[in-house]
């Protein structure tokens, strides 16, 4: 019988505990977490800060009870891995409540700890009033602070996604936020489409943004916080650091072949470098169709879907993943704000000839009530017209566009063909030209 | 210089005039049209009658007036084409005005005469009181009769998407209807997913519906109509008869090659099977890119795309038409109701070994506010897992999930690579396994 462990219980390692104890019932299958609470929506913390959703406990799917109960499957937690032995095919664990450690066996491992915040090293993160924003223990701590200080004025250190996500949440409370980023705008790695959307509703909120502002210090004053920067100092009630992610594989990447930043290389069975170990999520790299190579897209998404290989590749099964086009998605206030496959800039970087054709239509019959704006890129090679990628700038959803669009970059197929393309038309729910299908109409190939 | 000649200033003939005098600037273009109203969206007229959409006027996008003045395009109304020869390249026509008729030479001709409705041996359609629902002329009609009559009872006669889009507006007005169909059920031409769901929400509107109910008899009586079916006899205020349309290709289908129902053949450029004769839109056929054949599928969104690459291979382009794959989307009530490609009967029809698998999921993650259902069909076939259609049925929008779908089976993906597609995620605009993906993912491929 196979010893399954696996390192980490939220969306990659449930994903694949689910797909093993359906493949294999019988399975002896011990799953391990670090923290307290498991299989949770990290995505949804900026919409429980906000009031839309509203409690913590929303965001929990399984409790290590209920999960137990309704599958079957036992997870410790507040065990952390601290050291990995593939040679002996065992992992040091470290039991956080009682400080012992001991080793665990297995068959088969399959490491799915997730990312862990960037720190910067002049912050005291202990600091109460200072947020990292890893967990939901850190939401908890969040909440608690707003509830009990009433902070008037936050600053939010980093314009990425989850910054800015975070803007939108504190923003909707009515909490004064001013966002410090290192780069000169915001969404830096988002395509200008969005960038240029972004920065306009960070404007119309009446949201500061201190662009090319690395701050300097956070240092702890009477009433708050003073945060410096080269351009001088601000006062506020609490401070946010949200400047990016690194998979947490401190524990083993000395063992395991990863990329430069430390993600764990997995193969399109979620294998890695060595035998018997898996990975999937936010530790592990993606195979990424488009670039046919393996990069770092941490997306709750994919480590659904890849942990469910991974998990069935381990039960015997032989399941490989197509890859990622790399679809990604985010509300900002009134919009919503998605890209599919390469941008201008990224196509032009792997030596494609790319040009970009742009679309604004309504998102239903301009004459019925509730049309919403949208606003499609496409991005094509200027020889063969073959698409590469979108972008998508949408008052209403933009998943409407993208995800059509990353279907058409999933299969390779061509602007001239898309750009009469018979999507979905009825007055209330789509135009007769949608944006995608009109920015594919107006490509210029040579 | 190359004499144009466009019969009909609808969808097709207008998106052709546009593109004509876009790539020819001083060509002589002529337009004619049987009605005084042109350039209107025959779509809308349900959510005119229902109050959605305030009046009749935001239905018309040119009049003949704005047309000529905001791209010099010359429409001369109330012009009938009665025949055509093509030998001398010339067409018979009538001024409805005058009743005269004579003769107008082309050297290019486009076809885009739309379709007529079906009409019943039995109704006396000139009855104040019994309509056709054709044009916008029939739209002013109903909406005269409804202020002045006050009617509180309707029949409809046919429970296709025009008869069912028109119940949905009727009732929200408060009148009471009753649908007829010679058909068991209603939609009949869709898949079972969205049968069901229609039948669902009539029941649940109260809304009376009688099926293999061919009417044989409507009579006026003294306050309204009677309407007799082989079961009985009901009394009506206002009768609607919408049995299927046809093309209005009387004037020319013995001269060239149509269909059996008279839709005028085309290639993929818009040609005829008669020199320098052009047809687009609802009177002609389309190409269907998965049958490989000539169908008929008369939608507003395939006629703007033909007409337009019928004007531009008039102008000297040289642009083929890569085919519908049979994308259609209704609303009923709190639903939208969508296909494409083919059906499993359709499937079967055309010797596929086809399996079909399911999902419901909602549109957005489970915790965010106001997440709607939506279940997903996707069609594939049974030995290679390759991608055949999809319908869907959502409280929220189906193109959502009907539009990647489409995609996917233009390109003849694969159901086992579509199962792990990343769509887009994000809590508030979609959950992390949609309804499309996941039912690709539940395929049962030998």
């Amino acid at each position: 019988m196979t010893d399954y462990l696996i390192i980490g219980a939220d969306a990659a390692g449930l994903s694949a505990a689910v797909q093993i104890k359906r493949e294999d019932p019988d399975a002896c299958l011990k799953v391990i977490n670090k923290g307290s609470i498991i299989s949770y929506a990290a995505c949804g913390i900026p919409y429980v800060i906000s009031g839309d959703v509203e409690s913590i406990e929303k965001l929990i799917h399984f409790t290590p009870e209920t999960i137990e109960k309704k599958r079957g499957i036992l997870v410790e937690v507040q065990k952390q891995a601290i050291r990995l032995f593939p040679e002996e095919k065992s992992v040091e664990v470290k039991n956080l409540k009682t400080e012992e450690t001991y080793r665990e066996k297995y068959d088969k491992l399959l490491i799915a700890t997730g990312a862990v915040p960037n720190k910067l090293p002049f912050i005291d993160y202990e600091e109460e009033g200072i947020f990292n924003l890893n967990d939901l223990e850190d939401l908890k701590e969040i909440l608690r602070y707003i509830k009990n200080h009433q902070p008037k004025r936050a600053a939010i250190i980093g314009a990425g996604n989850i910054g800015l996500e975070l803007l939108e949440g504190l923003n909707s409370t009515g909490i004064e936020v001013h966002v410090f980023e290192m780069f000169p705008e915001p969404a830096m790695v988002w395509p200008p489409l969005i960038r240029e959307a972004v920065k306009r509703k960070i404007k119309e909120k009446g949201v500061r943004f201190s662009g090319e502002a690395s701050v300097k210090e956070v240092r702890k004053t009477g009433k708050g916080f003073a945060l410096s920067t080269k351009k001088g100092s601000h006062e506020f009630d609490m401070v946010f650091s949200v400047v990016g992610t690194k998979p947490a594989t401190d524990f083993c990447k000395d063992k395991i072949r990863t990329l430069d930043n430390g993600a764990l290389v997995i193969d399109r069975k979620g294998r890695t470098s060595e035998e018997d170990i898996y990975s999937a999520g936010d530790c592990a790299s993606i195979y990424h169709k488009i670039l046919d190579r393996n990069v770092y897209f941490p997306l709750g998404s994919t480590a659904n879907r890849m942990g469910r290989i991974a998990g069935l590749n381990m039960a015997g099964k032989d399941i490989y993943f197509p890859g990622i086009v790399g679809t990604q998605i985010f509300k900002f206030f009134e919009l919503s704000l998605a890209k599919t496959g390469l941008s201008l800039k990224e196509a032009e970087k792997e030596g494609i000839r790319a040009g970009i054709s742009s679309a604004k239509r309504l998102n239903k019959a301009g004459y019925y009530p509730d049309a919403k704006k949208s606003e499609v890129n496409i991005i094509y090679d200027r020889s063969s017209g073959k698409i590469w990628g979108a972008s998508a700038v949408s008052q209403g959803n933009a998943a409407q566009f993208i995800d059509p669009a990353a279907v058409a970059v999933f299969a390779g197929l061509n602007v001239k063909e898309l750009g009469w393309f018979d999507a979905a038309y009825t007055p209330p729910f789509a135009p007769v030209w949608n944006a995608w299908v009109s920015a594919s109409l107006k490509h210029k190939v040579d």
